[in-house]
């Protein structure tokens, strides 16, 4: 008798206005959606242990190929047993292109028919990056889920730079396409980059010929990069509508509290941001509440938690003014508790709005919620 | 009927040679000795969550008074229930009395009959810390078991330098006893700090005169500020034999696992040091096999952990090669993970110590140890 090979599937469970509950299975578990990805840069969660980011209710973590293939080098990881076994993380994974972070941090990088070649922001080494290599390296790293290589521009953009990027992208996820079929594993899964900046007939091209190839989840990349929040919420209106109902939908690189209810209304599955834990670096915590800035001296004497009814116990057992001890004194445990709670936060925002979909209320729980997040503004 | 106020003890239970098996009774908890207590500089054991700590054996944590009281202030820290509550640490803690860190740290130091005026190295405010000062901004973080101002003198010094600190340290000793007489709740304790630099005589004459004032628990300091591993053992040697067998021993800012060793083989029953968290924050591990330094090549593709039989999943769990990435790419993880497995062998030290006290075979012990210890030099 021959074992089924895993198989990377989505299953819509509830629908909700455009509000969607689901579920991706993948060979190393399942992903309740809506789902925010907590994202491990260079192989880990700053500031957090893995059995943390487990603890607070992510099934998957985001890792960044740009930052692996640099350092400590893609065949390195494949070497060590792969991405999962280094990092001790043993859920699903999902990880990007390397193509937003070449844009944004490689040095002289030149974009051909190719791929991109750049150097390295960490010893100027020289790189060149292409679909398959993109693919490539994210077989060596064992990603679950895997992204095309996309060519990122900055926005606003002239519509001619717009179309050409599109249309090369478009490009690349054919030879992506190509690439993968030969080299991932079963129940592996490449999603595909819709483009076109904020340009609504680009990025109907840019969906519809990706729909037309068949992938099994689908990304809307290029936003959030300074476009602001009405227009990626309306171009947003204009892709997702576009997209197969069967198949995820992963809004890339987005984002707060609020970009994360709105995007879910508009039916997107997915999303990541290094905000939870890059902001609680900087003294910054997400509450029911709104945001505090644990610099404030307001909080310097304050015995109250984050949040008593968390069950994070870093938003739970210590005190704000203790809080505010360690950022002002720049300790490590500020940065730790902090990364640690808002990440919780995140996963418990995401908890309630699959659960307000299930109970067919998203809409009426967004209006409450995003009035209780703006109770506070940096307080 | 009375309840029985909370005491503080010392209980010998075995001796090999001049080593102590013991325990400190404190109100709240057992203190195991020979102890090595980590240090929490600013109120935090630096990049370690205080369960951390505990699970990693530590019966009891340093704090350090001159930073407390510069940030967050020892009357912020009394307003908010004290050092035990502020850190989430409801074991013993013992505080030194700042005078070590006004002569390291503080700027424009003067050092009168009455005490040393200096400048806050964090914002150049000006402070006086006296005995008196010392032992109430003690009692106000709510320390179980407080120190002394002494004067401390960077060696090599002129012997009348010498033996002016120490004969002003033995006033200051009577001033300390007063007030703490005063201002400390039933089993709090004041230990008396042995003072003399390298020299035998002025070192005789300090441990005389504090025993005869009968302080509950003796400390020695000035020593491992340069003086030689050599010098420090001679002081020990001269020194411990002083002090009353019924009080603890206390041997200042000490040290390696080596100086451990060899101070537990001379009588000495507490301890502290920074080495197991800096040095971990700067790449560096203590393991049963010597000291590791991550961020060597040698490491890259280790996938062995630091030590498979240790109980620290610091240790236990991360290949040396996701350490060495973590090290050379400057994540949090990094520190987090090797401050935590360093914390741990210091325990595990200690307490192997302990079993070889109580079984009749220091001597042996600690010769095989050695040798194991020096096998590796930041291999």
């Amino acid at each position: 008798m021959q074992e089924a090979l895993p198989k990377f599937g989505y299953r819509l469970i509830a629908r909700d206005g455009a509000a969607r509950l689901g579920e991706i299975a993948t060979p190393r578990g399942i992903v309740r959606t809506p789902a925010f990805m907590p994202v491990g840069t260079g192989a880990t969660v700053k500031a957090l242990y893995p059995e943390q980011v487990r603890d607070a209710g992510a099934d998957i973590v985001l890792a960044n190929t740009y930052h692996l293939m640099l350092r400590p080098g893609a065949e390195r990881i494949a070497r060590l047993g792969g991405l999962h076994a280094f990092m001790r993380w043993d859920g699903p994974i999902l990880t990007d292109s390397g193509g937003f972070q070449v844009m944004s941090l490689g040095k002289l990088r030149q974009v051909s028919e190719d791929g991109v070649r750049f150097q390295s922001h960490v010893d100027g080494s020289p790189h060149m990056l292409t679909p398959e290599r993109a693919v490539e390296i994210q077989c060596l790293l064992g990603a679950d889920i895997q992204m095309q290589l996309d060519e990122c521009i900055e926005l606003p953009a002239e519509r001619a730079q717009a179309e050409r990027a599109m249309e090369l992208s478009l490009r690349w996820a054919a030879r992506s396409q190509a690439t993968f079929a030969k080299l991932a594993k079963p129940g592996q899964a490449l999603f595909a980059i819709v483009q076109g900046a904020t340009d609504a007939e680009l990025r109907r091209r840019s969906a519809e010929a990706l729909v037309a190839m068949d992938f099994p989840g689908y990304a809307v990349g290029g936003l959030a990069v300074g476009e602001g929040h009405e227009v990626m919420l309306r171009t947003l209106e204009g892709v997702v509508p576009l997209l197969p109902k069967e198949k995820p939908r992963y809004l890339m690189g987005v984002g707060t509290p609020l970009d994360l209810i709105e995007s879910v209304a508009r039916g997107i599955d997915m999303s990541d941001c290094v905000l939870p834990t890059r902001n609680g670096r900087h003294g910054l915590a997400f509450t029911w509440a709104g945001r505090l800035n644990l610099r404030n001296a307001c909080h310097a004497e304050d015995p109250a938690p984050l949040d008593p009814a968390s069950s994070c116990p870093a938003a739970r057992d210590y005190s704000r003014a203790y809080l505010h001890h360690l950022v002002k004194s720049g300790e490590y445990l500020g940065s730790m508790l902090l990364s640690w709670a808002n990440t919780a936060f995140y996963q418990e925002l995401m908890a309630a709005m699959r659960e307000a979909i299930a109970q067919e209320r998203f809409a009426a729980w967004a209006e409450e919620t995003k009035r209780r997040l703006a109770a506070l503004q940096d307080a």
